[in-house]
């Protein structure tokens, strides 16, 4: 497109208002923490899959801004400083960044990226921050809920058409593939995730011959070793499937039919058509002809369809996944936890009538507890940074609403979450590529209890606070009201 | 980011793969029609905004594939044929489109763009003109929607960090926009449309100080003229609005209130708290204080706090706009309906159980018929390019799917809605720029009943067929069955 993107300025305007405020009263260098954190997991489940560190990253080493931004801020907005400009147009992140690695399992409330920076520099970061790992961790958490229906199947990323824009397809892609999907039609993403696109015809290849059989036939000619053909562009059983059968006859008379072959189905009853047509293809000898159908799938309907023996070997999802269409937003939010001033550290709160959104004050870390036989992953603590977890002890944990919910953890092992990411505005970290972030993915799901990857009306997992930092928060809401 | 987009590849592989085929087929250059429909308006609405065409245009424009692209597609599909990655590389769209201009209210089933091209160029830009298509004109729609809710009152997008990705963010803000949004806080769209973005401060800001008190009044100091205060930190009616209040007597004691200055709620009861804050306001000498608020708002949430007389002025509305949540996909699809070979027309349809989703054949336009006196729209025809309307005689229409519904329509004039964008792959259309577009939404409004606008279950606009595309289409179903 003609437009050249400007990432540096894809952030909300107060953030550059605030910079300001901050600039001019000689705010800008206090050093504060904010917590990146969600407070729900998609779709009513029980996880969510942190996806977007690498953009996050790559924002964050390339964010400075040119002269023409300085000039566009300059004009439309008098009120900003003259010396103020002059410090953004000498901008470069300077401050720490720790984060989760990308493929984390994480739950509600835990940090998940931890900035501590010039209250300026971490202020000015928020938004696109939220806006990567907002849309990146939807998108890797619904795919991950519509593999796991698929239980064992393939699963295809199909859904760039009703993607949010382009680029929306093409991280959604990304995302898609962290989840667990063994591939996307999104020809770009070549170039972002260097795995082969895939697909193979629409309506219009076979309407574009003068009859269905014609068009199979040409098609088959030049795409002998992956041959998918759409059996529904007229009807169903009485024309496409026959059509290719016929197809995959011809081919195997000719000594010509490839280890890859089979049918899509993409519109009509899908377990109705795919027990037929597998008993016709297995009547006709093309037992391990593969069956793949699309249409308006997610993980609701491939269980349901699997449920009612739909024989579907691979599942081509769109719309319901690259958008994660029955929960299209996460909410993941940024707050201040800490501010320095004067040399003082003061853990900061943001108080709510609704006790779930106060946020945790200081500057935190977080573990995972496992058990030492099983590996199972037991329960999440946020804690100081300060804090030490003694392995050989027994440890109390508590509910931080319901504190008189208690559970002594033994025979545990802990694991921190957060890893560093940037220190002192150099980055430490080296992204790993997109199949050992899947696998990654993969491997923590044998350790998190299937209760809590239940599609619906999950477990809750546990996300506590440590004894000092509840005692921390009691004492900062008390002080405040 | 330092990933280069390539939106020539942001498409389907599929395309690329029929495109081979259809090089081989030798059929590339037959001449095929495509339209580009949606089945089903947003959110159960009674229209859809149409949006995106400038993006569509400089998609088209700039479309072709460069020899990293060529290098890659080699590498990784080795079924393409030497001389089709040849063409590939020397690819430019020579075809026509003509479409609906951005902004037009459009209703199901009917062209919104069509193509005439070789087949292989019209196949090729079918996914990115629908990605971008879906995506803008879907929160182009739920911006409308939102803006009549707010009935006069000001609507701002403030949904960056809940898109997905920014380039959603930035093309959902200009969507935005089109559909009637006073501003957007997206800084980058101010490249892009050319509005200043518009906010104030986030809850970071008054945290980062000692008190509100002092926040506030720092934040005022160098805010001058747009003071809109945050006021639900803390406590919004014991300790935020006193404390505005406070700020805005020493502002006006000093003779430096401004003329926009007010309060901002952003989370509990709106109703309650806007009212009650609204007396607080006016009994202080302060009734030209804007309320403005914000907190997972929509049409459906405005429209009830409005009829509970809550007193907000401007809404700033993020995730359900952003989203579209409650419908985060729109689903135009784009199909084939003539093709030539040896010079022969050949009328395409594709058949389905599902009898709304037969598609329409041939070559056709749409015309949209408004009455003579009161200029209101009455109905849209789907007819052939060649098919004349005469003004001066009495029309019958009838519903396409329920003939015997038929209605004559007299004293009426007719207006072609597709128009040409591109005539022998030349540009020969200028893009009008994003308030010639949000006026043209406004103005059209006007003009289709307001029970066509209505939110929830809306009387249906009728879209008929003209009675030659009708039989075209039923001598073509015989034809295929």
């Amino acid at each position: 497109m003609s437009f050249q993107r400007k990432l540096q300025l894809a952030t909300d305007f107060y953030q550059l208002s605030m910079g300001n405020v901050y600039y001019l009263d000689n705010k800008k260098d206090q050093i504060a923490v904010f917590d990146l954190f969600i407070r729900k997991n998609p779709c009513d489940g029980g996880y969510t899959i942190a996806a977007g560190l690498e953009q996050i990253i790559e924002y964050i080493e390339q964010l400075h801004f040119d002269d023409e931004d300085i000039a566009l801020l300059k004009k439309n907005h008098p009120e900003f400083d003259e010396n103020y400009l002059k410090y953004l147009r000498n901008f470069s992140f300077s401050g720490e960044i720790y984060a989760v690695p990308e493929g984390t399992i994480v739950f509600p409330n835990e940090p998940i990226i931890r900035v501590k920076a010039p209250l300026i520099q971490a202020q000015l970061i928020e938004t696109t921050m939220l806006t990567i790992i907002n849309h990146q961790s939807l998108i890797a958490t619904k795919a991950s809920r519509i593999v796991d229906a698929a239980d064992g199947g393939t699963v295809l990323e199909f859904g760039l058409r009703r993607a949010h824009g382009s680029e929306a397809g093409l991280y959604g892609a990304r995302a898609a593939i962290i989840g667990g999907c063994a591939g996307t039609s999104n020809v770009e993403s070549e170039y972002l995730i260097e795995i082969p696109s895939k697909g193979t015809m629409s309506h219009s290849l076979v309407q574009s011959y003068d009859s269905e059989l014609e068009a199979f036939r040409n098609y088959a000619k030049y795409n002998p070793n992956n041959l998918i053909l759409l059996v529904d562009t007229y009807d169903t059983l009485n024309s496409g499937v026959p059509n290719a059968i016929k197809i995959f006859q011809e081919l195997r008379e000719k000594n010509q039919l490839g280890d890859t072959y089979g049918i899509r189905l993409d519109s009509g009853d899908l377990a109705y058509l795919s027990k037929t047509a597998r008993k016709m293809l297995d009547q006709a000898g093309f037992a391990d002809a593969i069956i793949s159908a699309s249409s308006d799938l997610d993980e609701y309907i491939i269980r349901d369809l699997k449920l009612q023996g739909a024989t579907i070997d691979s599942w081509g999802v769109g719309t319901k996944m690259i958008t994660s269409y029955d929960c299209p937003a996460l909410g993941a939010v940024y707050k201040l936890s800490q501010i320095e001033e004067k040399g003082q550290v003061k853990p900061k709160i943001k108080i709510s009538n609704d006790v779930i959104k106060i946020t945790n004050p200081g500057y935190k870390k977080v573990v995972r507890f496992y058990d030492r036989n099983s590996h199972m992953a037991l329960a999440d603590l946020i804690l100081l940074d300060d804090e030490k977890i003694d392995e050989k002890e027994p440890l109390e944990i508590f509910d931080p609403i319901c504190t008189w919910k208690r559970k002594v953890l033994t025979n545990f092992y802990a694991k921190e979450l957060l890893i560093p990411i940037f220190v002192n505005g150099k980055k430490v970290y080296q992204s790993p590529n997109i199949k050992e972030i899947q696998n990654y993915v993969k491997h923590q799901k044998q350790f998190i209890g299937e209760e809590y990857r239940r599609a619906l009306n999950p477990h809750i997992y546990h996300v506590d606070l440590s004894e000092k930092l509840w005692n921390l928060k009691q004492q900062l809401i008390h002080q405040e009201r």
